[in-house]
Parts: structure tokens; C-alpha cells; sequence
């Protein structure tokens, strides 16, 4: 039962984001956006419906309504209602956009997707490295975008330092749109030493996510069971050194490790 | 014989695929556009009567006709046959079209070459893996995508909300074809955070296919069950050294290793 | 305190990097040029008390004035005041530039983030193995430079064989502008064999890292000299497992391991 | 005074790159071409005695004529000479395409960097797995450029199937010049399937390095010489499996393995 629900929720989210979609598009005859305004509001109506009812029939509401989840599943009905209270002929646009936000709806889709979570957990884990690998590309991009609005000029399309730092951003990550490209000589050179650049710096990212897995997978056969810690205590007889943790006489040459606790 | 005749059929495919390549491009003389479609039909009949040939020598036909390769090699024959039927000069094009799917009969190619399994198969063991990573590309390139037609509007070619996806996903994957480009200040911010983001996240696909590699291939012997673990013990009869970690006795000599244990 | 002065420093370096990147772009009105020219100098000022102030406090000046962070502080207070001496009309654009030089002072913000130590190091040791791997990338774009300048010639873009190296980088790399492009059948093969070469290629850096990243995180207790191989051998007395490999008496309770070899 | 000339050469190899490339672009004063050509000619005879010294002084010329070094070494000398013997005003662009080709006397400066080799060997070692790799790609580059062709079109750019062909390999590589682009929505959905595909499957050739990289390296510690080979013999008397490839007793129960070779 809960799972049909479960079932029919999805494809009424599926069908919302697609509606949104085919909604934006010009050139249907106009009874189609009819239909999709109705069927809006009827998919609109029914999770407003579900998002009161999982608030009145779960234990901590509140815990609910500020999670992940309950901000997205807010943020899924309100926009259409928004319309209402917002009229007004110049704010139609805005309000268009505001619906827009729906599509945020199709993030209650990843909740029913539990092998996602071990593809979260390496994002996670790399995070901190990756922010400070990006760091890095934002300050190199920062300074090359004022080398290249220096270099090449406003006739080249580098009209301003930020939209510099763009095409830098556009360049680094191996993007090129091409709307701006270098033409003088200088800076098609600076672009070529920003391209290499950003090709052997795009390994960074990939070997500290390739590592994380690795590390997380482990090599399969070699069993840590068959491995134990050592410590670096010494043998008060022989010298022997690294003796189990656990040891209470010395591997080498039988004395007592720790006469104390023994005697 | 039989190599011989694989040999043939070899490069009766690659031909077959030139052929309809060649004819596609426009200006030659008119008489090589004849010898190419006596050509292509000289090797569809070869194709027909080897498929034919196949049905009523192997013991099993269904299941050859449903197989990935029995479907294709149907695929290969069948267009040709179809431009009879549907004659008419406004289906012209559509025949031509289906003329044009015999290009997978290239897909025989494959059946050769059997180092190929390999590759296969990492790429489908990591296969869910890469899937749900794909999913997760896709939603974030409909929010993107939405947030970038509200931003950018029609007038920069943000024209609906499929075509930003599109734009999104061009983006993302680093591709930038640049036919579709931001002009507005907060579209170029919100594109520069898209391709960061791509940067980054193009990582993890890799680091999954890296990780299953490494642990398919593993560290040298030591994921190989034909090596076991030998210890520095030595046999107090014949001195032989490295016994495996279970042994009992010498596997030199015969001498117990253990008398105690076994006595 | 001297955390507040450094989150002071901070927010300020920030604010003029904005500041000039604020001002690089047109049709702001009049008054906020003017602003932006007082606060980079307030700034300027404060940088240069700051600079002054660190070589009479430090003990050994010179080492700081000529260390990457010395260099960077004076870099980032002088073009201001450069401004001033190389005063003139015609000198006016090429100070603006050195102004915009400034922008270097955002690199001190990387002295307060420590955990990019870690990253660093990773990229210096895989530094000799990339620059030969973009020293091979350079003399293959050299190459296939000249040969796409020889086979499409100056009607499709590749006006000179810089020109054409500079498309190849672009095209290598996979940033593919695409304000060149080839445009003739042979041009356009030589650059999918470019393009393939590359994607081929581009695995190469990556497995680099990734190989240096798993070598220094290794495979989980293996690598750590705190951890010995045990085998299954058991006590006679004790009957406790999980003996070293060069045990002589057991670590429980001292009995020899293998009598023969000791009387 | 053998290194002294090595680098020599070296800086001569160098400036006879610059040379044929600052020559090859326009815009120059007339006594530069001069000055240019006069260079070349001094470096191409330099090189042309330094290539009759090498075989003179060498003990089997012949191994160093037909090898890499020996190849490349010819070709860098005789494109001048050449254009001497194809006189003629309607062969004069040819002509300086051949000398254009004296660019790959670059690649003697390879022969110099010994640290290259490790690279070299880790391409090698994964080249047939990278050539399986790169075999898909261009079939599913034929697929996905017949698709196109058929439901782009020729308004969209896209003129033939080897000109699709191209473009999917533009794309499949993230290159994406956007010289081609598809306009058709199906189009674009056929577009964003391929990108998409492609981001995926970058991870492969990537991936495959990797792992080579990481079994080059190993896990250090585990040492290869703690473990041995083992076979699949079973003994006779206690059907105990894996034993070393020299063993003569079971190192179970002690038995003979092989009777006959002993008693």
C-alpha cells in the first residue's frame, strides 16, 4: 500500500517537472497550456494535501519541516500558490519564474534511490580536498582573467576583469564555449599555458576521488584478520622489539613482558 | 575455412559501412553513386543468404534470431529490402534514411574481437554505479538548467527549459559547443559555477571505474589465490625454509613440523 | 588578537580584489569610480603600514622580503604608487594595468588556509612526471600544428603554424573554442585522430596522481610498519593463535613455539 | 666535450623550430624571410655533417639509419636540399610544406630526457586495452553519426555521415568546437545521450592507466618474496590442495607427493 503510494508519487512528480518543461516551450496550440496550467494545479493540490498530511502524522514535525527533504517538499507546492497572491500584470513574468521553481520537486525523486548514498559518502569524503582543490582554480583563474583583460583588451570580447575571470573559468575547466577567444598573439599564448595548466591540473580531483574509493574498497583478498598491531615496547631480555598488543611474553626468547602485572 | 570466411565477411562490413559513408557525401560523379548502390546490394544478398544460412545450420535458430547479434545481423540485411517496399518519391528520404541504418551492421566488427570481454566487463560492474552518478547529473542540470532560462531569458538562446537542459548538460560534461552562451552578468556567475561543479564531479565516475580496476587487477600475486603466505620457519631436519602458515609437515623432507602438536 | 587582525587582513584583500574587479567594468555611474579609487588606496595604505611593519617586527627581514609571501605583500602595495611616478597620458592605460596587478594580493589568502599543504605536496611529487608527460603533449601539438597548417592553409584560420600549434593545444586539451575550426575532409580526419589521441592521452596525468594519491594513502594496514603478518600456528600450552611469523615463544605464556629448534 | 655538443645541438634543434615557425607567419619585414632562410641553411648543413659523422663514426650504420633516431635524423635534413631539386614556380607550395616538415627534428630533443622512458612504458602497457577503448568509441561514433545525419539534416551543418562522423567525435571527446551544432530538439536529445555517454566513459581509458599505475607501484610492503607459487596436485594419502610448485611431501600429513621420482 505504502509502496504504490510511493510508486504513484513519483510519477506524479515525474509528470510535474515534465509539464514545467513542455510548459516553457513556445509554439503548442494554446488549449495545451490549458491543460498543463490544470494539471498543475491538480498535482500541486495533491502534494500540498501530502505535505500536510506527513506533517500531522509524523511524531517531530519540526524535525521534519527543516530537513532536507521538508524544505524541498515546501519549496514544491508553494510557488504555484505564490502566483495567486503576487497578481499584477508586471510581476507576471517573475511569477512564471516562480513556478519555474517547481522543478526543485524532482529532488524528492533521489529519496527513493538508496544506492545513492555510497556515491554521497565518497563525494563527502573528498569534499574538504576537493573545495580546496577549486579554491586554488578560482585564485589562478582570478589572476590569469586579469592577465588576459590586461593582454587582449575590450575588442577581443575581454570587456571587464569578471567576465575575464568567465572565460578564464571557461578555459580552466575545459569548457570553451568559444563566445570569447583570444586573438592577439600574447594572449593566445597565455591561453595555450592556461589550457595545459588546467589539463594536468584536472588529475588532482580525479586521483584524491580515485584514492578515496580505493582506500574505501581496500584490496579484497589480503585479510586484515591475518594482520595485528605492534607496538614499539622492547624486550627487557633480548630487545626484541614490536610485540603484539596483547602479548604478555616476549616472541623471542619467552621472558615476561610485563613481570608486574604477572608476579 | 571457416577463418577464411570470417576474414571475408570482415571486410565485406567495413566495406558495406564506406559505402553508405561515401554515399552520403554529396558532389561525386553520378555514375559512383550507381556503382555504390550495386555495390550495397551485391553485399546485402551475400549479407541475406549468410543469415539465411545461419537460421538453418545452427541447431537452436530462436535463439540465435533473439540474440544481441541475431537482431543486428536482421538490422544489416533488412533496410535495403525496405526501400522496395515503400516506393513513392515523398518516402524517398525516409528510405534512404533506413538505408542508412545498416551502418550497424559495423557492430559484427565487435563479435571478432574478443579482448574486448575485459573492457566489457568493467564497465559493467561498474555500471550502477556510473547510472545513479548520471541520474544525479541529470537533476542537476534540470534545476540548472530552469535557473539558467530564468536568468538568461530567450534573448541569449535560453529559448524553453529543454533546450537550457541541453544547454546545462553541454556544459557540464565540459563539452561547450558555445552556440548557446550566457550574456547577463548573474547567467555567466551561474555558468561558472556549473562548469566548476562539472570539474569536480567529473572526478567520481572516474575514481569508481579506477577503484573497480584496481581491485580487479589487484596488487601483483597477492590477490591470486595459486600464491599462498610461507613464513621463515625452518625444518629441524633438512632446514628447508618458507612452509606455508598451515603446514604440519616439511614439504621437502616429510619431517612434522610441529611434533608437539601432532604426538 | 592577532586572529582578529589576520580576519581583518582577510575581509580586506577580499574587498580589494573587488574592488578592482568592480572598477574594471564600464558604465558604472561616475561616483562609484571615484569611491573605488578611495578605498584601493585606504587599502594600499593599510597594506603598506602592514609591509613596513612586518620587516621592523620580523627578526631576519631579508628572508621574508625575498620569500614567495614577501614578494607577493610587496607586489600587492607597490602598483599604486607606481601609478603616481610614471605619470603622463600616454603611460595612463599601462597603469591601470599595473593596478590590476594588485590582484596578486589575493594569493595571501592562501597563507591562511593550512590544509592545502597536503594537495600541494601531492602535485610537487607528481610535478617531473607531469612536465614530461606536457613536454610530449607540446611536441605533438607542434607537429600536428604544422601538418593541420600545411593541409587546411590560411582560408580556414590556421593563418601561421603558431596559429595552428595554438589550435592544436585548444583542441588537445578538449577546450575546442572553436573560433578555428578545419574545414576541409582531410583537416577535419587529422583532427579527430588529434582529438582521439587526446582523450586517449588526457588518462595518462590522471593515473599518475591517482597512483602517487593511493601510494600515500595506501591499502589500509598493509602498508603500516605498526603491523606484522600472523600465521595460524597454535600454542601447545596455551593454545593462543595467532603467532608472528618469527616467533620463537608464544606471547601468552612464554612456551617455546618450536622446542626442536631451541634444545 | 660530448655534453658541450649535445647541447648545442640542443639549443640548435631549438632555434630551428623558431626559425620555421616565426617564418611562417606574415607580417614581417622583408629581411626577415632573409635572415631566416640564411639560419635555416646554416642548421640544415650543420645538421646534414653531424648526420654523415654519426655514420661514419658508428660501428653498424645501418641499425642507426633504420631506427627511430636514424629516421627522424634523415627527415630533418633533407626537406632544404629537397626544395632545391623540385624547382619550379608551381611546386613552390609544396615545396614549403616539405619544409615545414623539418619540424620534426623537435623530436630529437626527446632523445635527451632519459626520464621519459617510465612514461613511455606505463602508455605501452596499456595501449592494447586503450586501442580496444578507442575501437568503441569510433563505432559508436559511426552509429551516433548516421543518427544524426538522419534526423539533423543538411541546414544543420551536418552534410554527410563522415562529417557527422566527426562531429560525434568532436563531441564524444568533450572537444566541442560548435562549428556543428544541432538545432532539431530530437537532435539535441541525441546530443545530450552522446555528451553524457561520453562524460562516462572518459573514466575507462582513465581508469585503465590508473591501474596501471598503482600495479607498477604496488603496495610497497607486502613483499613478493613471503609468498609462493602453489599448485593444484592433491596428495594422495590426506587429498590436501595447494602445494609449492617444488614440494616433495604433503605438508599435511607428510606423504610423498611423488613416489616414483624418489624411491
Amino acid at each position: 500500500m505504502g509502496k504504490l503510494f510511493d510508486v504513484v508519487l513519483l510519477i506524479l512528480i515525474l509528470l510535474s517537472v515534465i509539464f514545467v518543461m513542455v510548459e516553457s516551450v513556445r509554439g503548442w496550440p494554446p488549449e495545451v497550456y490549458d491543460y498543463l496550467y490544470y494539471g498543475e494545479w491538480v498535482i500541486t493540490i495533491f502534494f500540498s494535501f501530502e505535505y500536510i498530511a506527513r506533517i500531522i502524522t509524523i511524531k517531530r514535525p519540526a524535525r521534519y519541516i527543516f530537513s532536507f527533504y521538508g524544505v524541498i517538499d515546501f519549496l514544491s507546492t508553494i510557488p504555484l500558490y505564490l502566483s495567486f497572491i503576487l497578481a499584477g500584470s508586471n510581476f507576471l513574468l517573475t511569477v512564471r519564474a516562480l513556478r519555474l521553481l517547481r522543478v526543485f520537486r524532482i529532488l524528492k525523486v533521489t529519496r527513493y534511490i538508496g544506492e545513492s548514498n555510497k556515491l554521497r559518502k565518497a563525494l563527502l569524503d573528498s569534499r574538504p580536498k576537493i573545495l580546496v582543490f577549486l579554491f586554488a582554480v578560482l585564485i589562478i583563474s582570478i589572476i590569469a582573467g586579469t592577465l588576459m583583460y590586461i593582454v587582449e583588451g575590450e575588442e577581443s570580447g575581454f570587456v571587464s576583469i569578471p567576465v575575464s575571470v568567465y572565460w578564464c573559468i571557461v578555459t580552466l575547466t575545459t569548457v570553451g564555449f568559444g563566445d570569447i577567444a583570444p586573438v592577439t598573439p600574447l594572449g593566445q599564448l597565455i591561453a595555450a599555458v592556461i589550457m595545459i595548466m588546467g589539463y594536468g591540473i584536472i588529475a588532482v580531483p580525479t586521483g584524491i576521488v580515485s584514492a578515496e574509493y580505493v582506500k574505501s574498497t581496500g584490496s579484497s583478498k589480503i585479510d586484515d584478520s591475518d594482520y595485528v598491531h605492534v607496538n614499539s615496547q622492547s624486550c627487557r631480555n633480548c630487545n626484541a622489539k614490536k610485540h603484539r598488543d596483547d602479548a604478555d611474553y616476549c616472541h623471542k626468547c619467552g621472558t615476561p613482558l610485563h613481570p608486574e602485572d604477572i608476579f
